[in-house]
């Protein structure tokens, strides 16, 4: 096992009615800037709960973040904070509106002038930020309880991210039911981002962490029960709770602590979205399984453990085992609605040149948990994935 | 799945060589009490390492925490932080010098005059603590990242237990080499102690929470296979990283959230240890086989599920199988060396009735994820205890 430091402090309120609680945990005094995306919220009722809740709070609000939140939006919501006068945040959505946050947070009383420097340096001259809380609408990203944002700024086609210990959320409501009325895809979409987040945190070379792989493989085997439920039977609480714990453990550090990491296949996805604006995870679909293929080698032993624990491929060579276990990984996102090819999405792969040189500036020229992945290789990945 | 709050505050900070980590942790300033048990923190070379990490710093020291902690030595503790001027503690041990440490901290300030008055209200009134980190020396408890505490009272046979928000260690330094040296009853217990606790959250009934079902049985299997191995080459470092982090998962409040749980058995089991003074390890090995013959009933369906999933037990009646798990688990405490029944420990029974006394007088007469473990049922499990 490797050595690591795991903090978590976020406090995770879990369950129905859940939001009525954030009364309970936001000093009365408060001056509230509610940041939401579009609509949905107000018609699901959960905007409804969350002024129940705060009755008698001072409560503005931001809206208008976009999936793959943009810079261009969150600078507005700074300047509208530095303009007046608030102290509280409360992210009210999935990811994008909580990433989204994390940076209006960082940004607000950030020393330098130009604020995409936030994400070009990673966050690391972040020194504090707005206190926070959120909403979990979207079970996907982690962000509910991690302290990391992926900010998107359009002119340019850049997704980065950053993070710092400053952005943890104080505390994260997670209520099953106000999953209900998601779209199909955003469900599958969930599934798929988290199913992602685990295997990136161990599909990598064997460290002897024996709790971290099972796991990472508790999430694995739950997603793929629970995954299809919640697509059959949208108001299953249990399958919806199940799949909303399994998105939150996914990425709160917890699976990672002590292993190695291999973030390839985001860094590879990002480029997709920032050039053609595809759904999160529709680019991680994309780029898993073909990146799995080209680093079969390295990543050998995992794939065997993957391929018995969690899909029962016992028979057969050992490539053929995890010739199976890549096929049957492609084949689940797809049973979800999830396509796995530049092609499903008409693209042509015309774009591939613009990303990899994205790549290069970025300094992406050496991902994967062997730092291996270089140039060539995400051509490779990228050409395959057409 | 039930709703739940999940908190976790604490920092981990783990692996070889971290205890220098402790001088980025704790402010210079600071004006430490480190509080210790016996001298093998002295012998095994922890203690140095600690005192090296705050070299410059102002740390005092308070040694003699005994296993089961005893309440007339940490007021002892309070009197002298009241004399002095102490503002941050640091205990250095299991979790006996842990737990100890969060009773002194939670006393320092406590407002009332009779400090046992902490134990006897399960923690209510506490409204501050004095902050502290920790260095793990024996895992077993999970008190280094919980906000429990069990303390005993010498005279009046009296181990109880408090809990406040304000008493999580704000670090916990978790180094798996400082284990290599503890003796191998010590190993072993921390090992039962550690599987105890993880089915005393899986044992119950089903709530179909399939993260936290898993990831109990990803504890126990660790568990299983690392135990033999610790005690057989203590000086195996992942081996020993692995028992390190599934016993500090297993008390940690993850495995807990959203499912029923059942603590009758540590409930029984601190009256052991209060009337004969042994190992708490000792008290719920001897405990628990008997509560699950006891309440195989109500705990069918999840002793089925554990029959299978960890002992591989497909073949026969379901009361075959069940019989079989009970007795693997029996047999898997004696393996490592902790024996199950009074008489191993030269016990006749006799001091059956008192412990009951002591279990009504501290309302503990309807335990159990049903609440229906009354006084007569709790005899019957001490008796097959004998």
């Amino acid at each position: 096992m490797q050595n690591f430091t795991l903090y978590t402090p976020t406090k995770v309120i879990f369950g129905k009615g859940q939001i009525a609680q954030l009364r309970n945990e936001i000093h009365p005094d408060a001056r509230i800037l509610l940041l939401y995306g579009g609509g949905s919220i107000k018609n699901n009722g959960v905007l409804s709960q969350v002024h129940a809740a705060l009755k008698g709070y001072s409560v503005e609000e931001f809206s208008g973040i976009e999936p793959n939140p943009a810079y261009e939006t969150l600078i507005k919501a700074v300047e509208y904070i530095r303009e007046h006068d608030i102290n509280y945040l409360l992210a009210v959505g999935g990811g994008s509106v909580i990433d989204g946050t994390k940076f209006v947070a960082a940004a607000v009383n950030y020393p330098g002038e130009d604020l995409w420097e936030i994400l070009a340096t990673g966050g690391a001259n972040i020194t504090s930020a707005l206190p926070f809380s959120c909403v979990l609408t979207l079970p996907a990203t982690g962000s509910e309880t991690n302290n990391i944002s992926v900010v998107s700024r359009l002119k340019t086609h850049d997704k980065q991210h950053f993070a710092s210990p400053f952005i943890y959320p104080k505390v994260a409501i997670l209520d099953p039911e106000v999953t209900y009325s998601l779209p199909p895809r955003q469900t599958a979409n969930g599934v798929v981002d988290a199913f992602v987040h685990t295997l990136e945190q161990y599909l990598t070379y064997p460290a002897d962490a024996k709790v971290q792989d099972r796991y990472a493989e508790s999430l694995l085997l739950t997603l793929l029960e629970e995954g299809p439920k919640v697509l059959k039977a949208p108001e299953n609480y249990d399958a919806r709770a199940n799949v909303m714990w399994a998105a939150t453990q996914a990425l709160n550090g917890l699976i990672g602590a002590g292993v190695p990491q291999d973030w390839a296949t985001h860094m590879l996805a990002h480029q997709l979205t920032a050039f053609h604006n595809l759904d999160h995870a529709q680019t991680l679909a994309i780029i898993l399984p073909h990146l799995l293929q080209e680093k079969r080698d390295t990543k050998h032993a995992k794939l065997l453990q993957y391929a018995e624990r969690i899909w029962n491929f016992t028979e057969g060579t050992e490539e053929q085992r995890i010739n199976q276990a890549i096929h049957a990984t492609r084949e689940f996102f797809e049973s979800l609605g999830v396509k796995t090819h530049f092609s499903d999405y008409q693209l042509d792969g015309s774009s591939i040149p613009g990303m990899l040189q994205k790549l290069e500036q970025q300094g992406l020229v050496a991902l994967g948990e062997h730092q291996d992945i270089t140039l060539e290789i995400s051509k490779r990945i990228y050409e395959a994935s057409i």
